[in-house]
């Protein structure tokens, strides 16, 4: 994009030219009150700033202080219809207590233990569940039990009904991301119970739409048209494993197939359309060979990662963090966000970059390249 | 959308089910707190609700009293860099005091003494002029400049270069709407200066955008790549009023292509691609006959609207006004709307529908058709 | 698109390595004939040459010729059922003796007696008419009667009802354009007969179709789904010379909006889409001004011209011709094209580009530009 | 789409209304002639039928007499430099002795010698392989080395550099499916000779697109535009296969995902959008469980079957015939075509739906459905 040089100082100018106050200009502004009518010119520098300030803030949450918060709210609190998930969610410290992760995200760990289950319901917000560790829990789609494991993506687009049951003797924690506070703030939410108990005990491997979806380049005559939402409801970890390795192996042969040197990365995408799963929700993961560091990166919009392997220093903004598994961290808007690590790492990612980019308002910027 | 019963009251339901409250519980949700967790179990009410439910509440702003105010306005406070725009914005009771239409819609008044002029700068947000009454300035957009007329229509998308210039020996006021709520909260807004006055005292009839773009079904063949927002910076009110009349004509005729009986309404759109006229905003110009009374409407997002000519009572939800030219009002999301009026009515609209659409999250119902 | 050195002459290559003729080869190139069996190596050529070499010619017809061609038809041929239409068609001296103007469009003269009317029909063949004089005729299309004048531009898109007639005392003729070609040789033609005369005999100044989408940036509320093909069916002279005017006078003031100096020029498109108002035609208007010469151009696909108005010289490949109005000329694939005037030359054209866009298959090349 | 009842018989129309045959109209048609100009009134029952009625006809090829032909030729033909291929065309007997298996299609089988290798070129026709049996050719497009093997389905897109070679002591063949004669027909074709023998002599198990690509909803992040044609070079049996058998193992289990009752089928996609690999091809596998027999079927556009595995029945118009391992057939546009096997059916089927898709000139008709 064009950017003309700006021919004067933005901070003088903020402060600049604001009325000088006098009994004529208060009474003004005591009427507008009256009016319920706000002037532009005194609300102008918090309203359209320079580029873009976001009151979230970043933050870490460590996986070694969720697990146990979440196993203990096992032991106190049940799951069942109207409270409907055993869901704790990260609360950005700059967004006034409220339950969100970054203004349009909301991510929580969520916890249920030996065959408990947690009951059916759908909701327009999109979802999805990422485990980084455990097994033993089937999601219910519509209908199809799909198994959750260890490095699995499981998402669950908007207006689904869906429930959760653990076939297991152990109790299973794993992620849930949703677009809960944007749809919140914009006014957009329907909800609808279902049965109290997921419709089916089965337990198989793979899941229906796994069966139907998961081939590569392969689509089934009777589904020809392009949904909003991925139809494909687990996308294996062994598949990711295998893609972010080939592509570190094929930059080892001199392919340029690679993010950067030594960062591979997927998209999870829709297989009707090859784009983002759901309309809302970017879904990635990255993985950096040992001895990598990455350059400086920002965009429009927020993320949330979480490490899935491997050890590494972050740093966004001004804040740098040793991380180690299962710990989630959160990008504010057009914060820099820098990665560096010794051993390797793994990382699951998610934003809401797909509302920007639909709506003409993404931009990013890598350091070392052309603004 | 198929939608299967609810097998449960709803009312019910959303009280049931808390953890009995004792002192272990209490202890867990204040180490939540130190922690920055939020259980869903507690909030999901407000966060999922049924439907729609917003907290911004139907108003409306009587031109009569508008009016006054800004030009109270223009004698008390200066128009220059810094402030930018003397504008001054509708604050919808229910959002808390910020100059904020509806969670997504900037609405305000702007006023320009004779001779004045405001400054010229740029920002992300999509932004729009019309004018119910008055003319003599010229908006001038990237160094072409506008003029502005009763009845018009003038988009200004985001990131272009503008400031306007009242070439006249009168006062005038139009209203702006813009996308400021939306991006404010989703951190999304870049800002920039440009000159302090307009880059040229032109003041043609027709702009050069008009003259390359406002010719129905043509398209220069220098210009054939869609562009995201309309590079058309005009659309004059003779054009909309011939085109509400001939439908309302050809109605007459029994052809079928009103809204329902007696209600004619246009879309502006962008001419490189059919659909609306920025990202983010939707224009429309409703106009109903004599003795015409529309259906009960709602859907997903909010709009303003502004009657620009005529007399009806206007329901949104609960409460019902009176209108007559120039009085604004908000319909926020999923509110029921149904308009009346005797001696016709004219209606100049915007709304956020196109964030919606564009993320699969719109919905609408007409009363009398199936849900 | 990256073109690699080829390191070996083609002429001599294209010879080259024909197995060496032997009552063995013989017997084999016999044994395939009767198996319906053709080899690649013997073909390759003639299939697959190095760039697009049509057999159609550049050839041009003098209207000074065609027009009384078809009235002599007038004088001698009826119009009526199986015949359908007094319509005579340019045939390309290198498409063997077919009514092919290019391997993929139609074009043709048509003519109507005073009074006389041609009945209705449908097909799939995408069509239009374009009048370079007279008028009188009303073209009626699914019971909407457009009235055909000197410049208008009137597009009838495949399986539409349609049938002419001749309100006036006097013949008119005027050109028709189709994709008869393409879809009777890739086999995808239906055809359906109406009534033998039209359905109507009203004869209004404005279509009910402009009524409702000739207002520039506008569309009904009741059509907001993009159609294959445009709903506008008549295309204005008025508006045409007025765009063309003002891209010259634009041009004159220091704007960037003319294809080349002098070369003034615009595509009717859908306004629905902003795309070409046929799925498989492209139709444009150039105006050159006085003392204006374009740059050598050439393209993948055909095209058709007609003079509007003016003077001036056309190289067609190796062939000039000096036009005038009425002229008509044909572009094959990959031919370079060259237009010069002294006066000013106006020019209708049209071609069958949108297929090879749609199917990723079109190149353009203008002399002095990289390949 | 709506079709009103034809009110007249066709067969009597078609032949109606010529002009009675004089002296004078002689004259007439004899300076058309002269004038290179055609009439429409004689020509229309020919151009414009009331349904798609193909000159292509039914044929059917089998594979116990095209492999010997391709073996002969192995013998007596050379593979080199301007004869490039040794791949022997189907003509289907409705074409006028061209080596077009329809239209629009070239079908040819293609003969590799032990270690012997065809050069590099790349053309503007979209190109693939399928491997009907054998093994031990690699093809290497832009120096990738793609393995072919039995049941394996390889797309080349136009303008790629691709060559083979034979890294066996065994002799292979395929069959390729170009769109020569559409592009030869609609003159867009561009060609370029590479290097007289493949860039490479590795011969890896899988190409490196399949390693970036063929990870069931992962996309590389380096890789984010759509591309017009599909960048998987090799779509394997292996997922071919279990795609095809998890569809019938699902309806055995009461899931609506096949086509018909027994009737398996899968579209091979372009993994960056959902679509077909190539603009003008469209290529599916259909699997017919024992005992299956399918709906009559036609559409507009016209294929290519290859008998995979199995045996059956094929009607095509009025023939049938009895089909087994490698047997191909063609069905022309518009005509009926129905399958029935008593022991299963793997049919592979390529066709040029694509154009007609994109055109808005596809139709089909499902026997039993409405019109």
């Amino acid at each position: 994009m064009t950017q003309v040089a700006s021919p004067v100082r933005l901070e003088a100018v903020e402060t600049a030219d604001q009325p000088k106050h006098t009994a004529e200009l208060d009474m003004l502004y005591r009427s507008f009150e009256r009016q319920l009518l706000i002037p532009l010119w005194t609300e102008i520098g918090d309203l359209m700033p320079p580029h873009p300030s976001s009151r979230a803030l970043p933050h870490l949450w460590r996986w070694s202080e969720l697990l146990p918060a979440a196993a203990r709210a096992g032991e106190l609190v049940p799951v069942g219809r109207g409270g409907e998930r055993r869901a704790i969610a990260l609360a950005n410290p700059g967004l006034g207590g409220r339950p969100f992760a970054t203004p349009t995200l909301w991510a929580a760990i969520q916890y249920l233990n030996p065959h408990e289950d947690a009951p059916v319901h759908r909701h327009t917000q999109n979802a999805f569940r990422f485990v980084v560790e455990g097994e033993g829990v089937w999601t219910v789609v519509n209908g199809d039990p799909v198994a959750m494991r260890r490095g699995d993506f499981l998402p669950q687009a908007g207006w689904n009904w869906h429930g959760h049951l653990n076939r297991s003797d152990r109790p299973m924690a794993w992620i849930d991301g949703l677009d809960i506070p944007f749809q919140s703030y914009a006014d957009a939410t329907f909800f609808e119970y279902g049965p109290a108990e997921v419709e089916t005990l089965e337990s198989p491997e793979r899941s229906r739409s796994e069966r139907l979806w998961a081939h590569p380049g392969l689509r089934p005559l009777t589904h020809l048209q392009p949904t909003p939402a991925t139809p494909l409801l687990a996308y294996r970890w062994e598949y990711t494993d295998r893609a972010l390795s080939e592509q570190l192996a094929l930059e080892a042969e001199g392919e340029a197939v690679t993010l950067e040197p030594g960062h591979a990365a997927v998209r999870y995408v829709n297989p009707t359309s090859g784009s983002d799963i759901m309309p809302t929700l970017r879904t990635e993961f990255h993985r950096l060979a040992p001895d990598t560091e990455t350059a400086v990166y920002k965009e429009v919009g927020s993320s949330v990662f979480q490490v899935f392997d491997g050890t590494g220093d972050v740093t966004v903004g001004d804040i740098t963090w040793s991380v180690e598994r299962g710990d989630l961290f959160v990008v504010p808007s057009w914060q820099q966000m820098r990665l560096v690590t010794e051993h390797g790492l793994d990382l699951f990612r998610f934003s809401d970059a797909p509302i920007f980019e639909r709506l003409h308002l993404h931009r990013s910027h890598q350091e070392g390249t052309p603004s």
